[in-house]
């Protein structure tokens, strides 16, 4: 964590940064970009020898990712507030706990309660990301604004029929989970694709121990639903889970289905996302909103503080989790323009 | 094997049995009645001191499921001269070649030529068999009438496109390879089922490695079509195939595809079937003519000699290869009395 003292260090500072881990494998962008893009501003300032009349707080999260232990946003989390020391406790797959893994990376655990931020004292948080998804690459755009972190809510269930002889077994007289499943992933697709940056995937599909022979008696499957609001995403979860009911009764089938993750839709606040855009239309660029199908730190800072995102354009259709992860150097140089120019709006704002 | 002999040793022989092996965990049924109802009309025949004019061969045959080694119909194979000398080299999973299993079971591989049947000197070959499927006894008949085992084709296949994330990937930019899969099996289900007695089946269907939050890069499933001729297997194959393509152009997909089985239909010979068809009658029993879905020895013998086939029904539903396979005993004589029928037909039409 880095802290840039304004003029007046009782003034409310602009909060700023992503995280610094990332995933197994993963790219050198995801994360990262967000706490070089306010470095380099921050070090352009003092350069320049220049006081604002704010402070600017550039942190760099850990764990946001939560790769090791079954928790994320563990930094972000802290500084809302919300670390859960039950998380301590956790193992990782070697055995080691989260408590001893923090002390060993000479960490105090008793500090974790002081990192948290009073909300009174911030002008808000901004963060730069690189998009992860082909939107910018597609459309030839290098910066996108975020409209909003979308909300999301997962599913695992399971499709349970009867296994039959595949070649006994007349077609009307099937109990057929696979093809009960198929019916459903292609509803999930055509129910997302009905509305606008609504998206929902089944990602997880599969018959347990299934047979080429055998009529398929089970079918496993997750759902994960994303939308701009939750109110359009709970709307899609409905429908899905009312035609589930409906492939299922049709076929004679039952099915369980549990929830294990809901989040809430963080939109963009409008004054913070309206900088945003000014930013990028003063670099002659045109705008591009979207929404951020992906988790950020800025979602747990939502929850005390108004918060927008800018979105960096990522090579290869946006791949990211990937060493294939990449951007140019012109299109950085564009983002920390863009981060220049929303120091300068706050500026102008507090003179 | 039993043979009972006719009053003249010289005259062609019924030739007639099932298999003894099953699968594990397996009925007790499928195969073994095939064996024990002949052998109970045999048993009649000498206790009335009754010489036909020709002679009954009943077999049991070894390994028609072929569960130990990759190869299937061992018994029936080596009669009709099928049997493939580099099976013997096959290991189970306990690394025992077949050879030294046989030999173990005190068999002699050196006679294993010994058994080709000249068809010349058989009638033609009779099975009766459990139906180790729902119809009959969905329709509350004990016996039916089998016009033809099934061909059949096999596939496994994998439908490739590209994984990414389930978030910030619009629904218009996914190249998702289970939406794919799903359209298939769908495409195949209703295929098959507009046209009777053809069966299609996705046994197998798996996103590997799929995860919740990833859209599916790549997907595995197979393919089983059966029906009563080989055109009509061949038709639907030629159709699943196509839409297969269709769906991996329209999505911008690759996919792989791989032939794994092909067996030709055996079609019940017409004069064998009608002599079932006068024994069910004679017994005052409704006609039901159905397929064959599974395989038999009859399909081995069909390339040899005329054969048809005699269908017991299961209950549970038709339930087999499981230890729920069961019949009554009521059905059972009924089938032996139909056997003893066509017994008597046979002595009818030799004088």
């Amino acid at each position: 964590m880095g802290n840039y003292h304004g003029r007046d260090a009782s003034a409310a500072r602009l909060l700023t940064g992503s995280h610094y881990d990332t995933v197994r494998n993963g790219g050198k962008y995801d994360g990262r970009l967000g706490i070089f893009v306010p470095m380099a501003c921050v070090r352009e300032l003092s350069r320049q020898g220049k006081r604002l009349p704010y402070g600017i707080e550039v942190v760099a999260f850990a764990e946001e990712e939560g790769q090791r232990y079954k928790a994320t946003f563990l930094g972000s989390g802290a500084l809302t507030g919300h670390f859960d020391n039950a998380w301590l406790d956790q193992l990782d797959t070697q055995g080691i706990s989260m408590r001893d893994a923090m002390k060993h990376a000479g960490l105090c655990i008793d500090d974790i309660p002081k990192l948290q931020r009073d909300p009174a004292r911030y002008l808000g948080f901004v963060e730069v990301h690189i998009e992860q998804g082909p939107v910018l690459n597609g459309q030839d755009m290098p910066l996108g604004i975020v409209t909003s972190i979308n909300g999301s809510v997962r599913y695992v269930g399971e499709i349970v029929g009867m296994a039959s002889h595949a070649g006994t077994t007349p077609m009307d007289m099937r109990r057929d989970a696979a093809a009960a499943a198929a019916e459903l992933t292609l509803y999930v697709e055509q129910r997302a694709a009905s509305v606008p940056d609504l998206v929902g995937t089944v990602g997880m599909l599969e018959v347990p121990n299934g047979s080429i022979n055998v009529v398929p008696g089970r079918c496993r499957f997750s759902l994960d639903i994303r939308a701009t609001t939750n109110e359009v995403r709970d709307a899609c979860a409905a429908d899905v889970l009312a035609e589930l009911k409906r492939i299922c009764q049709r076929r004679g089938l039952h099915h369980t289905l549990e929830e294990t993750m809901r989040a809430a839709a963080a939109p963009s606040a409008p004054a913070w996302q309206q900088r945003w855009e000014n930013a990028v239309q003063a670099l002659g660029l045109p705008l591009l909103r979207m929404p951020s199908g992906a988790g950020h730190d800025a979602m747990k800072l939502h929850e005390i503080m108004p918060q927008a995102m800018l979105f960096l354009r990522g090579l290869n259709a946006g791949i990211s989790h990937n060493p294939l992860e990449s951007i140019t150097n012109d299109d950085a140089e564009l983002c920390v323009r863009a981060f220049q120019h929303l120091l300068d709006q706050l500026t102008s704002e507090a003179s």
